[in-house]
């Protein structure tokens, strides 16, 4: 089950992040290293810091083919045009991801025996750091660095909501479930009433 | 002893990179990530290169609590303006998280048995490189890479002065001190007396 | 072999770089920095993702030498302008680097027993990463994300090559001095007659 969310987190940030590069006007190896950097970026940082190998993309090629497949998506929304490439269209497949991957990112540093701060910790780093690493290569400041819409908060909150869970004794899957959706509405939410933290 | 200079280290790092932080501006998120990269980011990736696991933040929540504090610090520094927050605010901190960093940095890599000058490396790395994370994520170049006061040339020279004093047999309490204290006044001094390399 | 190769991949980088570095005005700090990135980086990502330690540069420290060498090096062109500093003086050891590191890179995988996809991908990663640490450290969007003629494609196309003939039986030596040969040619010859990625 944490494989199946992972690789939907992969597919969704993947997808995302196909899209931003194009509407940048990167070539194809900019698209795929950005698509490569947003949907591992975050993972990969994880797994390095608890130390955690061999990386989970290396054992299996399925990753990097979901990648390359969303790449071509991301490329081929961009010509056909079945949807205007506004910011609102990287919205939903980000927000996914955002849930999914704070939940593995939780669920993993639990499974691999850290204290619950980091298990939060770690979710926030997982669900952020492909966007972060994903906006420093592209040189910009990274987009959860500036005041705006809740983005790291959500996934903070989503953290904490499965901490809550695990520590009143439930269930590994509705945990799992309880923090991804936390993360999606909140941040489905904050987009759509304009939340952002006080200054 | 070491850990004790390390969580000094970290609390003087985290309230200059809070201070940096809100004199860009940024939110509350900003302001706590930029404090978690400038004091953790160049310890984390000595661990990283030199395969030190866990973590030394992830065993103990004491380093993020001191962040924490910091970062809140930063925040009423701000609003009640004790002191103004020039450059010169930054620069007291910064100057002894210099020194703390370079000298447990060294002493780490002594211990973990690399040879010195792997170790006076790394007594850089750990002290000047959550500074360059730091202002890579903030989309500026490193200011130890520009012409100007000498910064990362005094946390070389403390980890010479470090290794000098371990060649001739002193114990590691007089090492720790008088790395420390190179790197603290070489630092005062060029900021004093506008000290930076030849062109 | 690989280790004579890796020094040789080290050797023209941290040229490549400490030119670099010299050309935007850096100082002493900087363009060893930046050479030391340049060189180092891209091996160093691939020895974390696939967890190899120590690493390679840790354990001899010829490589260090190596480059503060090519910085002084470096220095001296600049001084003494014994050749132009144009883009071009970069071009024919970032080439030759280029093929050298595809080749450890992919080596290295196979040899760690990973997959051969994880293996080209590596190839690349080793060869490419230095540079695009290099331009996020220099606050710039790496060179190889932007349109231009091919360069990661040339590593991607060598690190196929090494695969090829090593799914033909071919001897490692053969497998390397192929993948160097393929690397360099084709980074020529898409110089030489402005050969890009079709938008």
């Amino acid at each position: 089950m944490l494989k199946i969310f992972e690789m939907a987190g992969v597919a969704f940030f993947s997808l995302a992040g196909g899209i931003e590069a194009e509407r940048k006007g990167m070539d194809l190896v900019g698209i795929t290293v950005i698509a490569f950097i947003t949907a591992l970026g975050g993972g990969t940082l994880r797994d390095i810091l608890l130390d955690r190998h061999p990386l989970f993309w290396t054992q299996n090629p399925d990753y990097s083919l979901i990648i390359l497949a969303m790449a071509v998506l991301a490329a081929l929304i961009k010509r056909f045009k079945p949807l205007p490439l506004t910011d609102r269209a990287v919205l939903v497949p980000d927000a996914f991801g955002l849930g999914f991957f704070t939940a593995t990112g939780v669920a993993v540093s639990f499974d691999s025996g850290f204290a619950p701060f980091i298990g939060v910790f770690m979710g926030v780093v997982t669900a952020t750091f492909g966007g972060v690493l994903r906006d420093i290569a592209c040189n910009e400041v990274p987009v959860i660095f500036k005041r705006g819409q809740l983005y790291a908060t959500c996934s903070f909150l989503a953290g904490l909501a499965f901490w809550a869970c695990h520590a009143f004794g439930a269930g590994r899957p509705s945990c799992l479930l309880i923090c991804i959706l936390t993360a999606l509405v909140i941040r489905l939410l904050a987009v759509r009433y304009d939340i952002s933290l006080p200054a």
